[in-house]
Order: structure tokens, then C-alpha cells, then sequence
């Protein structure tokens, strides 16, 4: 039996579980979905008990589902690139065979009896849900059990801890999450993720969470994976509504070499730890080194005025947030199950009026704007996905610090792209501390698919310096 | 006991049920909240055999709530100025006391234990939740068995059945209701209501049915009702998330007389009755004796095009709401308890791609924007809120008009304000074979209160035309 000690970061992607590159055996019968469950269940058997990524598997519905899918593939008719692809859904999004519980007690154990629109995709693409990820409670601040894959006295991040620990620790090789802040690419950071948080609205992202901000994301294994299940999931569910949904074609982006970056401080700028320092100039230098072009806040006044609308993104989400979840949050709280981190949240929505919320949506649309405004400066933006590697969760526990009031992590790097609404992916590579951290490419909204081939580029020049 | 012969329509508001007036009893103590709620539940017991208009009745919970009404009001602290005001809530919306079963037996007696933003709004006002009125199925076309309290062979309109007829038979002062295509309007009209759908996401739609078009409104018995509750709503639970909210002052807007208003035909202007002809045309002429200057399409090109580019607004909302509800009809139709009707939708909804998805977007934006355009010419648009009054439901049960493919009657002069995200207003005063017809007034978005002014002026202008 493997040790955990097996599967410390390597800087690599050795420990994810790919699937694209099993379709080939699987068409020819070499490989069948059913032994490739087979082997992601073992997997989870091996790892569960020290990374604990789900709440619910429904190893039983996944079978039969892999049975299914490897009859189509017999048939040699799978449904879609993602048939017999064995996938984990964050537990706030509704499964019809499985309770959907939010990470709160108050909704232990509740069937809704529905799909939502991303799952009943999946299952009609022929993919194989295989169980429920935890999420923090609500997909807010307050932690469920699962540890990071490659230490487990670090945070695997939050709020989609389940999904980004369960791709990191090659029990599958995709799951799904969602952003409200930076729920998707900050856990897929400390989990040595392939993820994307895609533009707002791309991906139906459900009932039972109705934030403005709210983004369906994927965490995945490779970027094929990665942009298939988001396709895949676009073409049956369509997007939010009222949203055009995402763009792009089936097949994923080749890897395109950008002339221009802009190199995006965030807010998160001076939370940086001196090694994420070092290893973030590094990937710039090796960028450089390329002939891509950086342009940062000193080189434009459209950057630094983008700078300065984003710096209190954090705030404002949580501002935004609050207000649009204080009827829910009121109902929770009233059950006496909600913990204390979201009644604070609430105390703090009970403080704001209507035009403070108005105020809020202002400042959001300002930013959007500011951002649209260095659209012609560069092909896409370049920051970090957070400002170190996972924090230990002691350190969380026992900090004082305002960054951390998100006890996943700090958000300081991706709230931004949260309320800007536009698409962020996070690129696995970097390595500070023996632990995986992402760099965050930054496109404009609808540029998802483009954003891609940058980012399948960037993967590759940072492989050999971190191998 | 009152026969349902007394409740022939007489050209009045004299069956509705205000609240508003009531006030200054309450406060002096000649009235309470409880003794109001009593006469409410008279009239319910006597007219709800004929009527049905709920679907659960929760007195007990409401005499509850009525009496601590009325204890506020003896110790001088009403919450607000809807504190006591008895409101059926359409059962698409969800309480915490109560089922909520969207109008379909796959949700019979399902609880949410959740209160929507709205009804936790109402409580928060002081207002007491009577129980919830019936809805057609998932709010769409199959009707529920609520009769026009004017008329019991005559359909009550929908889906806001039960919240437009409690209103019309005076067993509530208000109710709330939602529209997608046309569910508070055109009911209303029917049921002789007083009646708003505000801008698109000026209130809190709630969880459950995720509608790019889904607007909360408000029945009321009077314009002053139908305000205060619209606005406490606002107030407390704030407006759709990204939307922001309902604008206007607390206090109820004077009539005004507007200037100029547009006479907009719509796609129903075919469909309508010789008597309904006739008694626009005598509501439009008295209109104009009163000095305002009406335009049609034949004075303006702006005018014509937002004609043209309405035309097709019931099919434009039809794939709208099929698309974006096709993964949640997949599900009920896998229950077998689908109508045959939805299913008709569901079937729709299989044979379009997200790209007619994007281009019906499109065209509803064009829309937008051809309403935009026509903004400097006029103070508001004025046309009928329904081709003409109730139909018999014996009619539509025969009839083979696409029109009536909703099945509680036309939406063809409301499916437009849905799509254009614009406020309308519907005013009662028009008398057709002794129905009630309601003229509807419709604003530019976020016009909801100045449009609440014309709409009081009209009434006042229509008032004796029709004694």
C-alpha cells in the first residue's frame, strides 16, 4: 500500500489522474471506464482516510454508470469525450441520488431529489458521478475535514476543498466548484490543480446559492480534461440565465505563446511569502526570457487605475455577499446551527442598507469598466493564484491576521476576478516549500477559451524550471 | 350569507379589500389586525368553495401573527406600514410553515423550511402570511383549479391564479405573485387587481425557479397597498443579487397627469374583442380630453420599430423559459407527473442549441434597446394589460388558437414587459360583458414609482367612466 509520504509534491503533475489520454484505450478495448473507476476507487480507498475529500460516494450509481459508459464504448458509441469520466461534485450542488447538504448541519442528510443543471449534463454526456465534495459551510469561510493532499496539516484551501484535494490526490480527474470569492482557483492553487473559473455566467451554476457572483468552475487533471468538462457541461446546461454562456470551440486550445502580459499585483501583493516572491520572479523571468512582453501598474495609467479599483476586492465581495445571502443567513442562523464565522457575516449584511448595496454594485461595475479599459494594452493579465502555498491549518487557527478571516486561505488574489466577472485559470508549477502553488492567467469576460492556449503555453515553459 | 351573485363585476373597486385605510383604526384602536384578519377569513370561508384560490391556509400561524400585530399597534410600534396586513403568497415562493409545491404533484407537500427573501421581508414587516395561493404548474400554462371571482365558468388567468383572484374576491388586501411571460398582469386584469411587475430584479425573486424573465410583483386591492408592500419588500430583502432594487420613496406617488404616452399595440392588438375595442378606445379618447398628447406608431419611427421588434415577444419567451428551464423539465418529466403541456415545452427545449439560446438574447436585447430609444418621446406607454377580459374556460379548453397555448388566457400584451425587463402597471376600470379589464401602463426600467403616479392619475381619469 502506497504512504502518504508517496505523494509529497514533486513540482510535477505525476500524482493527478488524467483521463483524455485514456479515450484512445478505451476505444480500442485495451481500457475500459469500468477498470479506470476501478483504479480511481482504490485510490480513494488508499487516500481518504488522512485527505477525507468527500462527504457522500456513491460508489454503487458509478459502477453501474461506468458499466454503461464501457458498453457504449464496446458499442463504439460513447456519448462524449467525457463518457466513463469518473467526476466529483461540490456538495452545494444538487444530485438527485445523493443529499446535498452545503457543508451545514442544518441541511445534513437533505435529498433534493433533482440535478442540478451541471450534473444532469454530466450524466447525459456519460459521465460517472461518483459522490458528493465537501464544501465549507455554505461555500463561505468555516472548514469541513478534508486536508491537503500533499501535507495534511495544510489547508487543501477553500471553499471547494473536496474537489481541489480530491484532483490533487488523483482520486479523479475532475470536479467540480464554484467561486464567490476564490473558492475554485485558490484551492486548485494548494492542490496542484488545472482549474478555471469561468466567465460569469458560462456555466449554469444552479439552484440554491443565488449570488451575483457566483461561478461554476472545474478542477481538473489536465487542461484537457479541464475544458472538455466545461464544454461539455455549456452545450447540454447552457449558462446562467440570461447569460450567453461559453465560447469556444470542443477541442482545447493549443498552446499560443502571448506577446503582452500584463503582471497584476492584486490586492494580495504584500501577503506574499518571500519564497512565493522568489519563485513568482522566476516564472516572470522565464516568461520574459521567452520574448513575451510585461507590463505592470508603472507603464500605463489604465493599469494602475485597474490597481487601485481592485484593492479592495475582498471587502467588496464580502460587502456584496453578505447583503445577498442576509435572508438566507437569517433563516440559518434562526436554526441555531449556523456557525459563528457566518453569523458574522450576517451581522454584518443586518448593518447594510439598500444603498449601500447599490453603492457596492457601483464600485463592482467600475472595476468591470477599468478592466474592459486595458483590454488593448495585452493579450491577457499574469498574477499568482494566491499569496503562498496552502497555509497549516494551525496557523489559520491561531492567526490574527484579516486575510485569514476566509480559514482556507487568503482570497487576495482572486476576489478580484470574482467580481470582475472574468475569466481566471489557475496554472500548477510553481513550488514553495515543498508544496504546489498556481500562477493565475487573467483574460477579459468571453475570452475563456483563448485565455486556454496561454495557459497550456505558460505549463509549458514553467515545467522544466520546477522539475 | 353573501351568494356569489353579489360579486358580479359592477365597474368598481367596491368587492376589493384595502388595508391601507385602515391604519389610523389600527392605530387609535377602533380597528386591530386581528379583528382585520377575521373579516378576511369570513370572506375566505364564504368564497373559497367557488374560488379556490389557496392551496394551504395556515390561520393558525396567521391568527398568531395578527395578534402580535395587534399588539404592537397598542403599545404604538407597528414594524411598518404594512404591520398586520394579511398577503397570500403564489405558491411558487417559498415559506418556511408552509409546503411549497410549485403547482406540480411532484412537489405535493414538500416543505423548504425556508422562507424566501420576499416572505422574510413580509414577516420582518409585520405582515401576516394567510397561506399560499394557487399557481399553474411551475408557474407556466397548466391551471390549477382557482375560479375568476367574478365569473366561477371563467378562467382567474395565471400563473398568479390564486394571489389574482384572493385579491379580486377581497379575501386579502395583497398577494404576491410573479411574472415570466405574463403571471401578475394579465391575472390581474382579470381579477380586477391592482397590480405591479417592477423593473426585472427590483425584488427578490427567491430560489427555485431560475428565470432570466422571472420578476416578482405585487396584487393589491390599491394602489397605495400595492406600493408599500413592493417597497417594504425592497427595504428588507433587497432586490434580485446584481440588481439594485426597487427605486422610489416609501410614500405612494401622487396622480400625475402625464403629458405624452404612447399607445403601444402590441402583438394581442389582433386578438382583442369588439368590446374590448370599444372600451380601450372610450378609455383612450377620455384620456386625451383630459390634455395628454397620445402617439402611435404612425407618428414615430422609434415607435414603430419597438413595435416591430415586440412582435414576436411570446415566441421569444417561450424558447427563453424552455432553454433555461430544460435541465429542471428533464428531471420532472423523468417523474412521470410532467404534464403533457410542459412536456410539449420540454420538447422545445430539446431541439434548440445554446446558439439560438444566444440569439433569442439577442433579439430580447434589441428589444431593450428599441425601448430605450422611444425614452425622450413620451412619459409612458399605454396600452390594454389583456387582448380582453377572462375567457370561459370552457373556450379554452376547445379552442385550438395558438394564443391560448397558456392556457389562463392570452399573454400576448404582457409577454413584451417581461422580455423588456420594463415596469408595468396594470389599472382596473375597464367593464367588457360585465368582466373586469384592467389598462396596463408600462415605464423604462427603474420608472416604477413615476409610472406608479400616472398609473393613480388614470385610474382617477377612468373612475367615472365606468360606475
Amino acid at each position: 500500500m502506497t504512504q502518504d509520504s508517496d505523494f509529497r509534491y514533486q513540482g510535477g503533475a505525476h500524482v493527478l489522474r488524467t483521463f483524455h489520454d485514456s479515450r484512445a484505450a478505451f476505444a480500442s478495448g485495451a481500457d475500459t471506464p469500468s477498470a479506470y473507476l476501478e483504479r480511481c476507487l482504490a485510490t480513494i480507498e488508499s487516500r481518504e482516510p488522512t485527505v477525507r475529500a468527500w462527504v457522500t460516494l456513491n460508489t454503487d450509481n458509478a459502477l453501474r454508470a461506468a458499466r454503461e459508459s464501457t458498453e457504449r464504448y464496446k458499442a463504439n458509441r460513447p456519448l462524449s469525450p467525457i463518457d466513463g469520466m469518473p467526476i466529483g461534485i461540490k456538495d452545494v450542488i444538487q444530485t438527485a441520488d445523493m443529499p446535498t447538504t452545503l457543508g451545514s448541519p442544518i441541511y445534513e442528510g437533505r435529498h433534493t431529489n433533482m440535478d442540478s443543471a451541471s450534473v444532469n449534463a454530466l450524466r447525459l454526456a456519460g459521465a460517472v458521478i461518483v459522490g458528493k465534495t465537501v464544501t465549507t459551510e455554505f461555500a463561505f469561510v468555516t472548514p469541513g475535514p478534508t486536508t491537503n493532499p500533499f501535507d495534511p496539516t495544510r489547508t487543501p484551501g477553500g471553499s471547494s476543498s473536496g474537489s481541489a484535494a480530491a484532483v490533487g490526490a488523483g482520486m479523479v480527474p475532475a470536479a467540480l466548484g464554484n467561486q464567490v470569492v476564490g473558492s475554485v482557483i485558490r484551492p486548485a492553487s494548494y492542490c496542484a490543480n488545472y482549474a478555471i473559473k469561468p466567465t460569469l455566467g458560462a456555466l449554469h451554476g444552479g439552484e440554491g446559492l443565488s449570488l451575483s457572483q457566483l461561478h461554476l468552475g472545474v478542477h481538473a487533471a489536465s487542461f484537457e480534461d479541464m475544458w472538455t468538462v466545461a464544454y461539455e457541461i455549456a452545450q447540454r446546461a447552457g449558462a446562467d440565465p440570461g447569460y450567453p454562456g461559453l465560447f469556444g470551440p470542443a477541442q482545447c486550445a493549443a498552446p499560443t505563446m502571448p506577446s503582452r502580459l500584463i503582471l497584476l499585483e492584486t490586492e494580495g501583493w504584500d501577503e506574499r511569502t518571500p519564497g512565493t516572491q522568489d519563485a513568482f520572479d522566476a516564472a516572470v523571468a522565464s516568461v520574459k526570457e521567452r520574448g513575451v512582453t510585461l507590463l505592470s501598474r508603472s507603464d500605463s495609467p489604465a493599469i494602475e487605475r485597474l490597481e487601485q479599483s481592485i484593492a479592495q476586492a475582498v471587502a467588496l465581495s464580502r460587502v456584496l455577499c453578505s447583503y445577498e445571502m442576509r435572508w438566507a443567513l437569517r433563516s440559518y442562523q434562526a436554526t441555531g446551527l449556523l456557525s459563528a464565522d457566518l453569523g458574522g457575516w450576517l451581522d454584518l449584511a443586518e448593518q447594510l442598507t439598500l444603498d449601500d448595496y447599490r453603492e457596492a454594485l457601483q464600485q463592482r461595475e467600475q472595476m468591470r469598466t477599468d478592466l474592459a479599459a486595458v483590454a488593448p494594452l495585452a493579450d491577457a493579465m499574469l498574477t499568482l493564484s494566491a499569496s503562498g502555498p496552502a497555509p497549516s491549518m494551525d496557523a489559520i487557527a491561531t492567526t490574527s491576521e484579516p486575510a485569514v478571516q476566509f480559514k482556507t486561505g487568503s482570497p487576495s488574489f482572486t476576489a478580484m476576478t470574482s467580481a470582475l466577472g472574468a475569466p481566471a485559470i489557475t496554472v500548477p508549477g510553481l513550488s514553495v516549500d515543498g508544496m504546489p502553488l498556481g500562477l493565475q492567467l487573467i483574460g477579459h469576460p468571453h475570452s475563456d477559451w483563448q485565455l486556454l492556449g496561454f495557459a497550456r503555453w505558460l505549463r509549458a515553459t514553467l515545467a522544466p524550471t520546477t522539475a
